[in-house]
């Protein structure tokens, strides 16, 4: 008998499948897809098994069953669990380890819960390459179900610059599922504050694909040690088999998406999350798309200032850390909106490698909340607030700078906004409040006693 | 018997009833709450009616009825044609005028239509005073019904400046709603940069709240002759009865909301609408209220700019037509994808008079889309297009200035990045899109050649 199944063996399936026999484990492999098994039953030997019928995959399996389904999100997913559930015991634990909508996830919790089948919603990070050799993972669900195969997911999972697992349970119910929803909200904001330095150094700078390349290289070993800087320092100096030249100059810039960071948005308006910069990156994506581009190219001719790639770096850094601190305010929200109880300082450790958020700051998060700390935003961490009080100046000089040049930079202002805003005892919201008493008598509360107040305002008639 | 017939009649529905019959119709009044038909009778005459029951109500309206709903939205308004639906005839029209969600409203037109009975979700806005003496009004649905109640709704709609009614057929299904929802998106959007302005001339300018109050009577007279202008002015100058102090210095900065704007952002994304600014804005109340109110208000020493009123008065200008902007841009978004023939000058003269968001710019804005134009967006119309060169040196400088102070201003930051990004040719999602293809295998579009292509990414092992 085998000790894990997995259903779906595109890419990723057949990766984690693979990833999991080269720790020792037996797997079977199944997909509705023949030439799928096919191709997995090249990798056979006496610790991996392709199957060609559901029946065949589900009674390979050692009681009780651990099944991955590794496919596309939605329906199919639905369609997969009523072709299980017949061939299924009570016990059997089901882990869905695609992008799947969270709400999606709390369904399927609850109507496999009824029939006796422990059902995890898994985060997965880190691509084709993550599944083969150690990807973030991210599952939520019945924490006695996740004991179970915890030692497959710790085995096969990336590890910390210390060895440890970048997965450990992170609450019942979708809370997986909405920690990698979270992830990838991050991960726009943090992609979109990337490329507007870029355009930045390209347009005030004037430096060259490969000049970049170097900065984004040293950011790497300075300031911003993350996953995103080493790759946007490749991105930047590959060239183009069809031309020649550097590729970054020939990509067209259309962002695309394919709508994780949308969903994190969405749940963040429904939980009035100040998620500003994750808002402002998705709909950067929306701009790409939707600009005429019947405007000229911007061309600087003011002064260069001498300190702006330092300022960058220090923008870039305290940008990377709001994009976090907006993700783990979400969480917080969703956390007490949801009543699941989520230990920060696991998750900071789960996105600490395999992942593409991975970054040597999420180790600070993961201090900022360790013990229990409740933080009602990142950067009450005394570690952050003084990130925050250092950097800040520079993120100030580069928006202003932007803004005389005419270069947008959303997220960056975004970013900034929000730090200007967290602390603020004196935002003008009193006039907002004015107002709607005023034209609709929504009535207001007072700085100076408590109760709900109406004025009758005086009109000029 | 009867002309119209209203159900709910607690301040709109009497509001809207009595403003019925003032305008010559005969209208029978209705509400499961009893105090409220009581009240409504001290009105009654020959052209206006109480009823106590739905039979009583239904039957006193002559055929086919015309119906009124101005009850609480969501199921109050599922339970009342529940309860109708026996009592009405094929040809019969319900108008629900309360702040549906559009796809509520787009499920029960469906329901609805199926029984023959013509359903019209029909925004309104303009609070109580405007329900009595002439509201905006938005109605949607099927045409041919909308002819038969058109000469009541054009009675009692406000006016124009030039006389012509604030109503007129939107469009089909529930797209009434919708342009009632974008109508809300826009108003937060404003409301937020009266806000931020209002913050900028007390923290820098240091003006009291009185030389504030006579700034925006100014500016009404001005550049920014508004509704909202207007009772910024108003708000700015009351004193408080508790205090005698000026109220808006009692009122407490955390902004509330009922959502309808977060509505607008949530189809928004849905629709790819590149609209930061309503995002923003529904962002800042969200911030108002997480803000940990830690920090120290903000003093500024620095000089205040000579030019810095008039720099706001074309900041709040321009950003005013931002808001403008990203709505229509919405709309036009929204006709493609629910394939709906919006007619966008008659949207904009519906917005003229009687709602909250009325001002002189949506007489230009109904100019930008005479004759069947269509815009992407706004600012391709050679007015608005002028306007955005003529004001965009003023809002970058009030930006930057900003900037330097550490005072938050998210709407007019992002009304400035829309601005610099809508004609921009050489926005850096290009790098995006490369992070997206060496992280995930996504492939890219070109800017040289037609095709979808992928990267054998350059890797450092």
């Amino acid at each position: 008998m085998q000790q894990f199944g997995v259903i779906g063996l595109s890419v990723m399936g057949k990766n984690l499948a693979l990833n999991i026999r080269n720790h020792g484990y037996s797997v079977s492999g199944f997909s509705i897809d023949k030439s799928e098994v096919d191709a997995f039953a090249k990798y056979e030997d006496d610790k991996l098994k392709p199957c060609y019928t559901w029946e065949e995959f589900v009674n390979s399996l050692e009681k009780p069953r651990k099944i991955l389904i590794q496919i596309m999100a939605g329906d199919p997913v639905d369609q997969t669990l009523q072709k299980l559930l017949p061939l299924l015991d009570k016990g059997d634990i089901l882990i869905d380890g695609g992008n799947s909508n969270f709400h999606d996830t709390t369904r399927r919790f609850e109507e496999m819960e009824k029939h006796g089948i422990h059902f995890i919603g898994m985060g997965v990070s880190g691509g084709e390459e993550g599944a083969l050799n150690g990807p973030a993972l991210m599952p939520g669900g019945d924490e006695e179900a996740y004991k179970k195969v915890a030692p497959i997911l710790e085995a096969i999972a990336a590890k910390t610059p210390e060895g440890r697992p970048c997965v450990s349970y992170i609450g019942p119910s979708s809370s997986g599922h909405y920690v990698k929803m979270v992830h990838n909200g991050i991960e726009y904001a943090i992609i979109q504050e990337f490329s507007e330095v870029y355009d930045i150094l390209r347009k005030i700078a004037s430096k060259s694909d490969d000049e970049m390349s170097a900065i984004f290289d040293k950011w790497n070993q300075g300031l911003v040690h993350a996953y995103l800087t080493e790759i946007t320092a490749n991105v930047l100096k590959q060239k183009d088999n069809l031309t020649q030249d550097h590729v970054i100059d020939h990509i067209l810039n259309v962002a695309s998406y394919k709508g994780t960071g949308n969903w994190m948005l969405e749940d963040g308006v429904a939980l009035g999350a100040p998620i500003n910069v994750v808002a402002e990156a998705v709909i950067a994506r929306f701009m790409s798309k939707a600009t005429t581009r019947e405007g000229k190219e911007i061309v600087w001719n003011g002064d260069v200032p001498d300190n702006l790639i330092d300022n960058l770096e220090k923008s870039l850094q305290l940008t990377q850390a709001v994009a976090y601190a907006q993700g783990f305010q979400q969480l917080t929200m969703a956390a007490k909106a949801y009543d699941w109880n989520l230990r920060y300082p696991a998750i900071a450790q789960n996105w600490e490698a395999g992942c593409i958020i991975r970054s040597s700051m999420l180790k600070d998060i993961e201090k900022a909340y360790e013990d229990g700390k409740q933080l009602e935003v990142l950067f009450q961490d005394p570690y952050f607030n003084q990130l925050m009080v250092n950097n800040i100046p520079a993120l100030r000089e580069v928006v202003s700078l932007v803004t005389k040049a005419g270069i947008p930079t959303p997220a960056l202002s975004a970013s900034l906004n929000y730090l200007e805003s967290i602390f603020d005892p004196s935002l003008p919201a009193n006039l907002i409040q004015g107002q709607r008493d005023y034209f609709g008598a929504h009535t207001y509360l007072r700085n100076d006693r408590e109760g709900t107040f109406h004025t009758e305002w005086y009109e000029e008639k």
